[in-house]
């Protein structure tokens, strides 16, 4: 990839239940990262998230949680090694099953939620991760930027699998390229202008600014944007522009 | 298919729940209609059935079903034809996530229990599934035969999928060819010498003895066995030897 | 009751997903029919609900229904009578553990959804509900006032349970006293003071206009309203305002 | 209590699978421990286990657990103290409806699995039982005994609750009295004889050899017999001949 892919978590509604405006934001993105039915995405809507992503030509990303409706998949599970494995083949079978009645394929892989940040934090769990990806065959999997990727790239060069790394427009770094706690203050940034140009510094490989003062480049593949409401869609637009090629 | 293969639901466990001998009657089938997570078989069950099934060179058919664990997918629901196709496609994607990942393949689809007699019931329905398997591409769809099956045929052509039709060895039929209803006396036979005999009509084109007394040809490519326990395994290993080509 | 209660399905929201305007609505109303969890509402949403109907003295309502989140309790299960019973006493029994920490109770009962719809259909679904809520205990029983209520308030009667007829100030009657389906032009009343006018006609025990154009008098307690929007909740302000006692 | 109480989990059958002799062993207890739906235990199997309690005129306990039916509520879960909370109130309201409904009650209760071993190892997540089981009001809460129980009876005492301590006769146990772990050898007793005498020792307040060698006092109200297979019910029968008064 020799620009900055944007990617995005889609198709979170619900039976009944809307969350996110996907249509809106499907426009302006390369890649939608679709749940699939743990977290969030009955069968139902990803058969329309499909849709709407087919129809914008945007990349479809299985997006697999651990089997959590009521927590959303953010609570982490105490799962082995190989039952992580089994809910991926699972869940991106599944949305590939979708994606194959509508003459799509699953393009990537990236984890949600609790499963992304277990994976980040735990080696082993990395490992399962990585595994899985590489069994089903030939998915690139999206993962985190840090100061350092080279640990994971290890792994994934172990197991064949490219690697998509993820970079935040919208969110503090510490030293180590670790995403600030929510927790803190400062750790998401809520200024466009902000966002905008920490999107144009990740993409031309610039230095950022870590949280304690020390310079950080990350080395990314993609942006994880969002299209939670109108205010994040704007957002993703003018980042959109931004990233153009002059 | 020249010869009449025996099928059987598989993978009926889930979590630490366990179900049906598996194992055990394996051996001696050719198709095995894998339960897919939705009444049963969750995803590290779905992982050690389809490696059972690939270990003895059994053809694997999705078992894909109503969303109900609690009532085993036997209990009617008012799904939407849509909504029926959307299930079918997340099931069978799903275990063809699982099959990949073990470098195996779906083969075809069975539907469960009241999504299967429902289909049989109902036109409409069974457009649907015969859609939703056309749309997924290239696999059978394994369904109830009855004494005429030209109408589901006729369905089955129009969108260029393959039927396989199963008849029962160890259930009564009415002079329609449908099965007797279980609240009826008779509906099941519990003889096994009169298992394998029906199995051996039916395997031959021969004529059966309907409920009325009228005799009555099936017209079938599988035959349906049971592995639920020690006897049932018995009645497969017998009509297994009794099938076999002289 | 001496006079028209208002009641409204309330906590329908689940996990992440948001629904429904509960917190404004909640002032104008007299009973909540709250959600189980069975088609919505999980136990941190049902506390929430609780504890902001206490905080108005709104009486709850066990709001159960059939165990079917996607489809969010709308379509038709096959259960049997007795596991409707069981259905009933585990979602009533959930929601009084709730209430119950926070010095509450549940004051009544209205199954939800395809459960209302079946019970009004089927004389052997009614029998079964009151059942379950005379053997619970003490609780009255909401369901939908007819042309003619008085089948239902024999089996009332005969299991001792209370009931609680409810009519719609904003959708059309047929003759018979049900609801015109959804599906046929002129079901739902939208103008505002149409809605209240209903309203007013019902409570003064006065004639409405049935779609064929005959009269209906419907003998109800109390008045179903939404507060699924901004327009349902101020139509719930100007019913309450109208319906104050002079 | 005077005598050692026998508890058993009880009830753990969901659906259409079944575990556990729950018919064979509820003679022998005094205490079930009764699934709740969220790891086991539908409300039809909820039902059918309280009337069998009731029968035998054994204590129903409410047995709540993690949301994670394929994981049996064995696996960790981020919950917060809250959620926590909210979990005990519903699945204990659902327990106690179902009892009400046949003229029963709760009347104690023993979290499941991860949920108590976490209550066990986390004093946050003790705390936050307590308050749960004290808003509920009126039941003791079951827990495990350790060579000093001082810092669970604290916190009962400040929120009232009643705390009823549990010990194990089939288990080893280290020289803090807590439980060897299942990973270790020797960590599960499988002769009777062992089992029975163990279960004597406890119930005199006598010393066992903890895995050290050191001895070790538990101070038990009730002990935690299984009624999994033929051999662990026959282990239940012997040990209640055992401690029966004299």
């Amino acid at each position: 990839m020799s620009r900055l892919l944007l990617n995005c978590d889609i198709g979170e509604s619900f039976g009944n239940w809307t969350m996110g405006l996907d249509a809106e934001v499907m426009p302006f993105i390369d890649c939608a990262n679709v749940a699939c039915g743990f977290h969030a995405g009955d069968p139902s809507i990803m058969r329309k998230t499909v849709s709407l992503a087919l129809k914008h030509g945007v990349q479809i990303g299985a997006h697999p949680a651990y089997q959590d409706l009521q927590g959303f998949g953010r609570r982490s599970m105490a799962y082995t090694p190989q039952e992580i494995q089994d809910l991926l083949h699972y869940q991106i079978g599944a949305l590939d099953g979708i994606c194959r009645a509508q003459g799509g394929r699953v393009s990537y892989v990236k984890p949600h939620g609790a499963m992304y940040n277990d994976m980040m934090a735990n080696p082993v769990q990395l490992r399962a991760v990585i595994q899985a990806v590489a069994a089903y065959g030939e998915l690139p999997l999206m993962l985190l930027a840090t100061r350092d990727n080279s640990a994971a790239q290890a792994l994934g060069d172990e197991y064949g699998v490219t690697l998509w790394f993820e970079a935040f427009a919208d969110r503090a770094y510490d030293s180590q390229g670790h995403l600030v706690s929510r927790q803190l203050p400062g750790a998401v940034h809520h200024d466009s202008e902000i966002i905008v140009q920490q999107a144009l510094t990740i993409s031309r490989g610039e230095n950022l600014t870590a949280s304690d003062g020390s310079p950080l480049i990350l080395q990314a593949d993609t942006l994880c944007v969002h299209g939670d409401n109108a205010s994040s869609v704007a957002a993703v637009q003018r980042i959109r522009e931004a990233l153009k090629p002059a």
